[in-house]
């Protein structure tokens, strides 16, 4: 089916290989009048390109993004964005060997079984480069949520063992920092780890987060169409990643309900809660806190130690990965987190727009006879 | 928007609130000529139902299915199947209370602030009573599987602290013992615990396993709509689930590459994986091993002691919940996990039978002229 | 796949047979805060029951609409609105010759061929009374739209060759004659001619048409979704719809742009159209005039003349169908054309609620820090 | 919303406006296997493409079809398809005009009103190249319908009041004639009537049918997701047309049920109808006899003639269009209507795959343990 399409209102439809021509991303029912220009998808696409440190891939990759439609005279029109970014420095011959066997921890092998064939060059469509239409889209998505007040900030939370001390948060970091960790002296001790990791010819997992500030109460609908389960599909969605947690995430199952449940407490007129548990969502709803999501990554899966396959002749093999492979997933994937909550969040608020009479009446009010 | 219909071919609608008249499920595309009556939904019904044990509320439940369209001389029309259940137990001066304050953990507050006004009784739409209508459609897709060879299994893995076993895992326990485990002599220890919990008016937690057997490699879609992402949303929307994990889930983050990657042997023709930390999944798509998915589920919102909220004047307040209120979430959800897993495994089965040109020649050969 | 759902944010899925034990729909994605109670659908309804005139059938229809959820003191709660409609006159044995033959003009044929087997008794899911679902959600939109100052009206336009006279239109008549009718003469020259037809064991087809006043301009979306595509296959969805005409419809293919343009004129500060052979559509997209649609509808199947068919052993047979049928579908399905329109046009309007980044900023704006 | 997706399982999502750089579609769903190159789309852009003759406007257009992603070593991999065309002949300037004025006929007026700003440039996103990606598309879904024994075939019907003789239809005139008839005489007296509005300074309408030939009985859905209600929305996306017809479409209003009646025959173990009044569908469902759709087409709206219309200030102005423009709009619309109509078809087929149990047994027997 459809697998790349994602969104009901503000949706987006990717496509695109990571060794083929180029990719991209549609952008539809992007609300007109939004001032864009390609400057501020470049800022997102470039956090997602590899660096020079050791958490990163020598591969040099040049995302340009260039808008082709849906943009006039600087504004949004409401008709459909194309954003295209060519693959400029795709080495075919790198990859050769993925042709003939199937690589532990990849998709090599469940694509075959799916499809009866694969674009071998690079894991296809199932490598980490598609993303970039993602990051692309959520890009505007994160400049629309802005201009409603809605802050989407995603971090380093842990890389292997090494975790940030939120007490020490520090946003800019974030983006100065190779591990995209909130806290310097863990970014450091990070680094040292993957060095080793490294040196080892292997590769580690880690942890990432997503804060979302200033969402109104009231967002994300009840039963299928939860915030909190939209929320983990856009997150679970992104390769690598094998869990997803809300609020208190597994520490829940362990609580009692008075530790649990957060209280509510009236102050100048407004509601808040004692305490975020929750992580900001309660019955699938927004509750007008921070929504907190946190996010488990897998090692990458490339690691240049020998390991046991079977080629797609059926025949048992040891294989040996080469090429450019970044030791850890993370700080790259950090910005897709971003992204994909961004376009989760933006398009909660959009359906919800028709959620009362009284906002049908609102917009339509001016209009009527 | 509609946010109570799930899945794109095998597509269900359910509606009913805690305590309004009845309670149901549309499904629509159901393939025709399957065998059904209503004993296969009553059976996965009565499994929801409230026990008398201490893992239970002494709420009695009736809830006899009734199937009112789709079915003709035994078997699916391939139109849709309405269920219906109404309720007949609902007190509705129980939850008077609700009415004019905001219960911590619930959903009263966030359903006023997005809809403008609630139905109160016993939490209306966002009651646990929803799932009667997951239920409902999640047998019939067990009964459609199970004649594909694929079988979907949930349980109990822990309450609070106390966890199963798994090399004690018996099958027979999940539909026996109260709390739904495969372990009698966890069983115990939790019944025990939840005494404790009971007798000092608070709630617990717990964690729940789900296992697919017998699923062919090749089910699921890249990028956005992954098996695994699908998993996370339909498990993410049951009600008071805050984490789920695919596979070995949160510890993949503090794993090596060389740890978590799973090699692939082939035996007798057969290509099968030699360990399975990816939970069946790679790249989004089931590669032929059992399928894993745990979620950790908060405690009970409703307690007994006393807590502080805000009432619907926005007045600060103390509230003590009354009622029937079950201490632990965990042992009725184990049926709701079973049904959310089936039906989306189900929807991705029927959507991979367009996955290539050879199908298309399969199902339309014999009608070519 | 799921061909019982209509519309995006203002979602219906309906369910059930001719002589099945109830028919219904489940309304999700309704406003909350709207005062809805059964009478609000039974109006509608109403409009659709046999009479008792040469224009109808004379099976009795008691179609008594329950609101079995979504509504709580007297006000819709934005969750879904589930309506039910038990069969309470259905006499299967009328109907047992379906069973054994493919009558001509009907689906048993391509049922039969869709699924391998088909509920015969009155038709099953293919029967008229599969809008009864359609009706009751229309109801609703209706009463939504005519809130926002949208009315929708339609009538017969025609039965056979007796045109209704739109120089006399009689909004009134439309509501109290047998054909529906806005010209109480044509109304008895088509009684007239339906008595022949009927003394002729014949049927006869007719034209329906559909006007929308007070529709904002601006509803409605380019390419793929435009309001008019929209509307041609909620109409074309109606059973015996066989064309769907907007504005000058077929005429337009001999016309010269210099007939067909409607030109544009300001007054006062409004802008309207010189004419309306657009029918109040340009692009896709509403234009602030009246919206007309015209439909064909086929003579009833249903005749009482011998025909040539097939029975299901693929042996030639004569057919002569008994039991009850109008010798006209136009006059019952007026109302199901109205309502098919109103879900349409009400769901473009709240789809388009989302169209600027200024609307974003009225709904959101009081809700921002 | 996202008003440019199209189809469920075979979803097409089109991009692009008349003269920005580039227009394209992302084909997502399309099965794997398939034999696929550029020259497949090339050859029905190439029949969209302006002319020299008098029913087309003198403007080049050069519209190279570029495959971007999902195709590998010269097959589909049923990864998302992406197709694009750059703008090379856009001439700013001619158009500059549009900017300030409301072109009667045209989607100006309605495209501001919903988004409060358009692109004006050449019609923007309304103008008829918006269709360069639906044909794109549709090149592919007809060559997997060839594949299966499925022909689609549009022709010009009528242009004005010249309409083709059926009795003479020539498959070959269809693609060599200026007017895609499949008429040589009507074609050339087409021409002289073109040529004399062009003299005339206006425009003219037509009539364009499309037929489907080897379609199996069984597509399509019953109720709301009807083979003739998708068609008919497919065929009313279109710009310019303004009624859709199946089978006899307008006729059956005033025909007699004995008239309008198919009646099945059997032979030599086939079933066949006797005629085929109802255009090959029956509730919505294919019969196995030759759909046939018909569309009525409004002018060109641009016409060199001088009208009254508004400027975007308010004012009233008298408006002559400059520019290139086609005299008709059919002869090009011709394979945009077979695309849609395959689009269509194809999407109804794939879904029809998990109609029946028994073709689920079919697809996943082998895979059974």
């Amino acid at each position: 089916m459809a697998g790349s399409t994602f969104g009901t209102i503000f949706r987006i439809t990717t496509w695109g290989e990571s060794h083929g021509e180029a990719l991209g991303v549609v952008i539809d029912g992007c609300p007109a009048g939004l001032l864009l220009d390609e400057s501020d998808i470049q800022r997102y696409l470039d956090r997602r390109k590899p660096g020079t440190g050791p958490a990163s891939t020598p591969r040099k990759e040049d995302d340009a993004a260039a808008i082709l439609s849906g943009v006039f005279e600087g504004r949004t029109t409401g008709t459909p964005i194309s954003v295209m970014v060519r693959n400029t420095s795709q080495i075919s011959k790198d990859y050769s060997e993925i042709a003939s066997c199937y690589r532990p921890g990849h998709a090599d092998y469940t694509f075959d079984q799916k499809y009866g064939l694969r674009d071998y060059r690079g894991g296809g469509r199932s490598s980490g480069r598609e993303t970039v239409g993602r990051v692309a889209a959520g890009a505007v998505a994160c400049k629309i949520l802005r201009q409603l007040g809605v802050e989407v900030c995603a971090y380093t939370r842990a890389i292997g063992p090494v975790e940030a001390d939120m007490s020490r948060f520090d946003q800019d970091a974030i983006l100065s920092t190779a591990t995209a960790m909130p806290d310097r002296a863990a970014d450091k001790a990070a680094l040292k780890y993957l060095e080793e990791a490294k040196r080892a010819a292997d590769s580690v997992g880690g942890c990432m987060e997503c804060v979302v500030r200033g969402l109104p109460a009231g967002i994300g609908d009840p039963v299928f169409e939860k915030l909190d389960a939209n929320l983990a599909k856009a997150i679970m969605s992104i390769g690598a990643v094998k869990s997803v947690e809300i609020g208190d995430g597994i520490l829940v199952s362990s609580k009692k309900g008075s530790e649990n449940n957060d209280g509510f407490r009236a102050e100048n007129g407004r509601i808040r809660k004692t305490s975020n548990h929750a992580g900001g969502i309660l019955g699938g709803i927004s509750d007008g806190s921070q929504i907190l999501i946190r996010a488990h990554v897998k090692p990458t899966p490339s690691i240049f130690l020998t390991q046991q396959t079977v080629d797609t002749d059926g025949h048992n093999i040891d294989v040996n990965i080469k090429g450019r492979h970044d030791p850890v997933i993370v700080p790259r994937a950090v910005v897709v987190m971003e992204c994909m909550t961004a376009l989760t969040v933006l398009d909660a608020m959009l359906l919800n727009m028709s959620a009362r009479m009284e906002y049908l009446e609102q917009i339509y009010a001016k209009k009527l006879p």
